[in-house]
């Protein structure tokens, strides 16, 4: 364990930081990658439903928020708020959906998801049964919204954690 | 709009502080209250599938995380931190879920779900078809697991904020 690692806190849970082979996440980027700082990374998922799907992940294989060291927490909370307020700005969406759940994959990663009232799974979440199609002509204009949010990402997150 | 409230940060959305007739998270409390702070209050849901499933929901009616007031943001940091402390220390799920949807009810809340791999949805999340019912005598541990839970959670949430 470094120095670095004791200051920053990490040590309480260093036997989590190895990466596994059998975890998608600490095998690959988990989607496009738009940004990466110290503890996290942003990506974009390619979602034929949701334009401007965006996940938070960690860059080490870590399963449950509370396992992670102060540093990482702090970040997260800033990441968020950032992600959020840009997402907003970016998309206007009529809510946005915030949710870390990690059944599949437990290595902490945060999905944040732009919804609206005519997307396909609107008002259940993006886990449930889809209702209807986007049209064509929405869709259109949320992936040009989409593509500024992910132009925009990169700066607003690195200032977050300045 | 009150000294206080200007002193704590809640001025610049205060517009959106008016209880709603038609919110359900404005007109009752959302589930069995458990615990109530400044601007959070903690509630148990009754669900037949998931023992311990808990929501933290802003006292006032506001839908985004970000159109919150700092004060209320940093309380919920340090909430959502020792929620899923005491949910991992008296229920030892494998997973925990934590979301905020809101597509139904655009009222902050967050969803708390612990989460073990012969609930009813798992791996899935708790908003898809469900693929078995938890036995009876499973159920029962973690009913016991739960009552201690929801016992434990005022002290420590008084505590996260103080």
């Amino acid at each position: 364990m470094s120095i670095l690692s004791i200051l920053m806190g990490g040590s309480r849970n260093e036997q989590s930081s190895a990466p596994r082979d059998d975890c998608p996440l600490c095998t690959s980027e988990g989607g496009q990658l738009i940004w990466r700082g110290a503890f996290w990374r942003v990506v974009s998922i390619v979602d034929p439903h949701i334009p401007g799907y965006v996940r938070l992940i960690l860059n080490r294989h870590c399963a449950e928020f509370t396992e992670l060291a102060k540093p990482e927490q702090q970040q997260f909370f800033k990441l968020m708020i950032a992600i959020e307020t840009l997402m907003r700005d970016t998309l206007a969406p009529e809510k946005i959906n915030i949710a870390s759940l990690g059944n599949y994959t437990p290595h902490q990663h945060w999905h944040f998801i732009p919804r609206w009232s005519d997307d396909a799974f609107f008002p259940d979440s993006i886990w449930s049964a889809a209702h209807r199609e986007m049209s064509q002509r929405v869709r259109a204009t949320r992936d040009a919204q989409a593509t500024l949010l992910f132009a925009e990402l990169p700066k607003v997150c690195a200032k977050a954690i300045y």
